[in-house]
């Protein structure tokens, strides 16, 4: 049991929250890949608090320093190590959290599994800023997949109860997807856009936080990809995007929508498709057909829980004294913390992708 | 990339729907436990297809033969083979899947990744019969479990549109897991249960297929089990969930719906129960809290998708010709597997935590 | 921790000595191979007992019985589960050892284990019968590999006191390893194995046994195959070579004859070969250079120690009455495991060569 | 394949000679162990070259740092990364290696298996300068196993023909292991000890290098710990001690010795000790049998190559040109590395049975 993730691509992800650093390694990463340093750092900038209203207005300075595996900016094949330091940190606000857990962290069932030794300041190992250095390994692998013309977006689904229109699984293209990647707010329909924006202000507003949805697409994989079984496209995406703190759900393809058809309904129909290649006429199967690529749009969605720490007044317990407890959560979070996660949804997705193309000798 | 999943228990399936048997390795099982033969056998009855009406025709004779890892039905240390020999098969129906795929099932998937030498009889080592040894190892798994006051039930939380009641998430008892699991339609309300059948009948005068959802509860598991970021709770069900077919979604807790709702709304609050447990007044969390165990209910539900294979005619393409073709599937298939899912959900489940308190040293 | 091994090709082995059958599951095998089964026939009569004078007088009908993973004896792609069924055997032998342990024999180590649980019967699953499942293994993973060109063979290196030639590292051939393959008491000196055949009768006729050294030799791996620090060549087939029972010494080259040289004594020179090959002119490093193969011979020996089954009377004690204890051990042993070890060494040198080729993409 | 070791305890190991910094990531050490710096310190200084006469000059600052997984250097269960930053590098020294390689260096397999980007400054990932990271690991894996009653001890069994007395494989003490610890050249007799250092003289006089062999001893492992076949002691730290650069043999207990005996010479017979405790009178078996713990000291032996780096005139060739070369080797290296490999030696036998102990539960 472990921080790390993959079975030919190892990614081992360190760091608390208020730790000297926060990093990754990344172990089997091929060699001789150029490394593009601005897209990197425009990659991490998506996921940085920044000045967005929806954000913490905690600065994070995510400059990525590599510690080994590079030459020149070129991979040499031994284990990339990169870290991001920690330098803008308050320590004094998190100083009860022993005692007194907040709601729906893992302030409780940290001190249950580490004895009460867990590094608490910030979150620690559980910390949100823990993505990123899972999307310093995300950019690096989309850079290795664009090579091979994969390309991965992700926009925000839903916002509270507001929805953003979809991507059309079966047509989506590269452009549509590169657009995404410069949005600072990250979302097909603008209309929807602004009234999320509304939602998110509302619950800032009232010292409280809203959840979402984020869908991702992969477009540009092989047919043949991944496995039967325990280590199928689902597993494998399944296992990453569910380490990303506050992912509740995931659903590939039309998912949850899919239990509520008929076969005849739900079946993706074969054809030729004008070039010669095997396309399905509908995408309800997401891409991935007996846990293998089917050559269509890799297609999922995630639920994001509304971040839990809020202003509001909440009842609590101490543990020490066994008694309840009202408890009042301070400091700088984020009212929504959906679109940072949608780059880390992308990261995700372009480490399973990469690791079982690496395994399948696809890459 | 391999059929076997586990970080300390090693489960590894093998077997084709026609290969002279289907089977199942389970390394580093606790020694010393003594096997009940026909609380696995009563077990494997669930998953079997039977008479009912939802199911398909064949006879599956699931009976378990051990081939080592028990001495006197005791464990013994050693890795544990237990095989079911493949013997109602017929071999003739499934000629032209090499060159035919049908829509929505692995046969073009497979095709690609396997070169064309993938054993299509049945769905090979795609078919859902691979869900018998997964059930084998989860019975086994249950048993140890059990002797630690951990219980696991299922039922179907719908069936085409129409929904059962769901667990009680604070509430849910052993009692009401351990009834579900005598029932031969294991649903909470009768009454829904009435209409899913009939929702069934329909779809198989139809000659067509039905998809559903199920509902997991697992109580019992102390708090401070399972791991922030890659090995949590969550990840080690989802890795094990997608490994059964039809499987396109997945939540814990309230899920989906916790994107729409507020922090306020969504956050647990702690309280001291009068046995002097810390408990949640709700249980939106289903359970898990930054990857590890709260000590309440952990709760999931999954999406199954109705069965690809059906008796009308659909559209697909011959590979070799490169044209399109029309396809009529025969032979026996169930209308709906979600019924037969239920078992296995829980075989997955008993897996997944078994292999997590094993790890983390809590059996 | 496991009965497993491999990181791309999984082998999992099961079995205890009087369990219904032994096996191995082969995971990740490469689709589309054509299995010899007579040529697997030949390998596993090497190493079954016989007639031979140096073996048991058991019988042990290693006939191999594939359960999944096969289509018309070519390899679909699914794990591949093969055994050989337990017929004969004397249940009577071996009552007594839950309490007086038989020296240098795992049954004291094991029952500390496995708290008494273990299956002592025939040794269970520490016996050397559980090197079938490894030759079966490693029988398919030969048959891959020769497609490739690459050849391995070993032969008894010394028994006793009493030492073979050596194969010539940098010479050693194809024609010189299949020879061997085929030899009953495979010696490259046929004077050395008549003086062996010698000590072993000695051993057999003072109902003690003996030990002895294998070498092994692969030839035909490219080079760059392999990593540096912990998955080198040197690691992985040390980790498979000691699972093969009474294995307690390895070495690679000229091994710990290298540890009394100089650096200008034990370097070996590049060249260019009349081929344009890059080779060196001694190979003191055994094919491997910082854990990577150069693409000369690989050259492996192993110190087996003589079987602790011996008919003579020894000091024990008895773990019920803490008291010490006369052990004259009855049944059928080999005096000398050596050269039924020899196939066992090939096995897993070629489990171990598939494994690493398999991950870098080299077969 | 990576550079990562360990089942339960993973240990991570990255960077190159010459980037930026070397480092380890520790992942699932267990939470609330105090680490003592000045201990961990004294560790790192044996391996340093320091100013003895046998070691190159150099001047490697091994200073460690925490990034991460320690609070107030208490273990806080979150992964442990520590790096060494590389100050001190000349890089002027290897710039033709892409082109000639050196004799017995990793240069020419290394350029193989990464196509020409594999960081060839100062031997790159493959240079001696990564046991520094497994120093780091094995220290605290050692202060970890101290407060449980184990000790690791190891000296320099020979340099070149001069051999040391060995261990007692019965007796060896806490005492004799701790005070091998302080030494600055770790021999059992002195006056070896003398010869050995006129030897590595010599060496160095010539601008050549000696090899030399290692013993390690292991005490207060309990009984019952390990594994039969692919998992067990054995096969474990032979993983990681071939990681260890310029390893070219391992043997357990008695070892090569074993295979030129009988067996009634090689058992070793039980007793009852007088404090009760199992134990056997002679230790051929090196602590080990079955792949699991007797309870009895394991003892182990290494063979070391000497360094291929050495001043004197080699043959080697030109890639490129595809010509015969001279190849003359500047820059600074160690005569012998012997010494300096000693707690190397320590610490991957510390990370094995870490590992292997945290796996049983018997940490």
């Amino acid at each position: 049991m472990s921080s790390q993730y993959g079975d030919y691509l190892k990614v081992s992800i360190f760091g608390q929250s208020h730790s000297a650093s926060i990093g990754v390694v990344i172990d089997n990463f091929p060699s001789g890949i150029h490394i593009d340093q601005s897209a990197l750092e425009a990659f991490m900038t998506r996921r940085a608090p920044g000045n967005a209203s929806y954000a913490t207005t905690r600065k994070e300075q995510d400059r990525v320093i590599f510690l080994s595996g590079l030459v020149d900016d070129v991979t040499c094949g031994a284990p990339i190590c990169a870290i991001i330091e920690n330098t803008n940190v308050r320590s004094g606000d998190y100083s009860n959290l022993y005692d007194i857990p907040r709601p729906s962290h893992a302030d409780y069932s940290a001190q249950q599994k580490f004895h009460g030794f867990q590094d608490v300041r910030g979150g620690g190992h559980f910390s949100g800023r823990l993505t990123a250095p899972l999307c310093i390994a995300g950019a690096l692998c989309q850079q290795l997949l664009v090579h091979h013309g994969i390309h991965i977006g992700a926009h925000i689904a839903s916002i509270g109860t507001v929805k953003d229109d979809a991507f059309d699984p079966v047509m989506v293209s590269e452009t549509e997807l590169v657009k995404i990647h410069t949005s600072t707010f990250p979302v097909i329909n603008e209309n929807a856009g602004a009234q999320m924006l509304d939602i998110i202000a509302k619950a800032k507003a009232d010292t409280d936080s809203v959840g979402g949805c984020i869908e991702c697409a992969i477009i540009g994989v092989p047919a043949g990809a991944g496995n039967p079984i325990f280590d199928g496209i689902e597993n494998k995406i399944a296992k990453i995007v569910f380490g990303i703190p506050a992912v509740k759900g995931l659903e590939f393809g039309n998912g949850f929508q899919a239990a509520s058809l008929f076969g005849s309904e739900n079946n993706d129909p074969f054809y030729i498709a004008a070039d010669g290649q095997v396309r399905t006429a509908t995408n309800n199967h997401g891409g991935i057909l007996g846990g293998i690529t089917s050559g269509m749009p890799i297609i999922f969605r995630t639920a994001i829980k509304p971040t839990p720490s809020i202003g509001k007044e909440q009842d609590s317990i101490s543990l020490s004294k066994q008694t309840a407890e009202k408890l009042v959560i301070h400091g700088r979070h984020d009212p929504c913390i959906v679109p940072r996660a949608v780059p880390c949804m992308e990261a995700a997705a372009a480490i399973a992708i990469a690791d079982i193309l690496l395994s399948d000798r696809l890459l």
